[in-house]
């Protein structure tokens, strides 16, 4: 029975990828070079600074991969450029089935909530600027843990702040790490095959793989 | 001081992408991408596992990178094939400069170690292989404490084993993660700037950067 679902934010109601239009403009030619290296750079300091303990949040290490992207990109960034492509984070297109995937399950009277690395800054204006706020039940960063996905903690917040079983939830990912994680969690997952139809080779299989958000108001019963 | 120094393996003392060969042999013209996303999702999967406290060793999580890697170039794999692929793992080439480096090292006094996420049994074999087993006085896995590198346990291991403060020992990797990794944990670092000049923007820097592993000899005092 499920009695709240929990989405992942970036890349599964939020499109990262559309930054791409301003990198394109900012450096031409060189946008989906850009855009791939700053998503797998920002995942891999997300990983790399929970297993070293040196937490910093999502909005520095999201910088810390763009910066990294641009360098290897032969672009030595200008601090205000850096800034206006962060400015991006904030205002990132929602997928276009999103909205009213979340409407219809909010009128079947299941409750919705965020579950993000994003820090509370990050998620409140990106929610807000796609008009989600009035949607969703909660919004959950990871930040007061001080760990990313998939440590277990980032997943406990989620189960502690609906004060549900993880079995009555419902988690919501695009991304394969999350995945993964959420399902050895104990979450039942429904994986977006939006990113990629191609599993991770993890060993923890979703309870369902679906094409689009809209695709959970049959799940949701 | 410097009275030990423990050298990464995969990367640093052996070339990963010594597998090339036999992948365009294998499959023609696809080499470059393949040998590129193994090594990525053997990393990815090391530190997710990590995080997710499902260790499996370094040659599971090598052949699931394999498999991703394989499928995503549309390859359907037969298990002989993968494990012809894998039995690279077990004799890749020693980076050239490599054997002259750890000779010259132990003329002078210093203990020379390894410290890798490879499971015991593919350190023996790759180290047997390259003719290093002479040389080492510790050959030191992550598989007792079941966690890969950053993680602090795969650090106070080489600590432990050696019996030195980290202080006293200098840790050699070309992997950017595994210098971040090393730096913060304490020792002093020397980075191969083999794979990439590129730092790794996780804020933490080794106290030398070098190209080759025969600069070590200057730096060993």
């Amino acid at each position: 029975m499920i009695r709240a679902i929990a989405f992942d934010a970036y890349g599964t109601l939020f499109d990262v990828h559309s930054v791409r239009a301003l990198l394109e403009q900012m450096y031409p030619g060189k946008a989906a070079a850009l855009s791939a290296l700053w998503r797998q750079k920002q995942l891999e300091y997300s990983w790399l600074r929970s297993l070293m303990e040196r937490y910093e949040d999502f909005w520095s290490v999201t910088r810390a991969g763009l910066v990294y992207a641009l360098k290897n990109q032969g672009i030595e960034p200008a601090p205000a450029d850096i800034e206006r492509l962060m400015g991006q984070y904030l205002r990132l297109d929602a997928h276009e089935e999103a909205p009213a995937a979340l409407r219809a399950l909010k009128a079947k009277g299941v409750r919705l909530a965020i579950s993000s690395n994003g820090s509370p800054a990050m998620l409140e204006a990106v929610v807000k600027h796609a008009g989600f706020d009035t949607l969703l039940d909660a919004v959950i960063s990871v930040d007061p843990v001080r760990v990313f996905k998939p440590h277990h903690k980032a997943y406990d917040i989620v189960v502690d702040t609906l004060g549900l079983p993880a079995g009555d939830i419902l988690f919501v990912s695009s991304n394969g790490f999350d995945v993964a994680g959420a399902s050895y969690y104990g979450f039942p997952v429904a994986w977006i095959q939006r990113i990629s139809g191609q599993a991770e080779e993890l060993g923890a299989k979703p309870a369902h793989s679906i094409r689009y958000l809209t695709d959970l108001v049959e799940l949701a019963g």
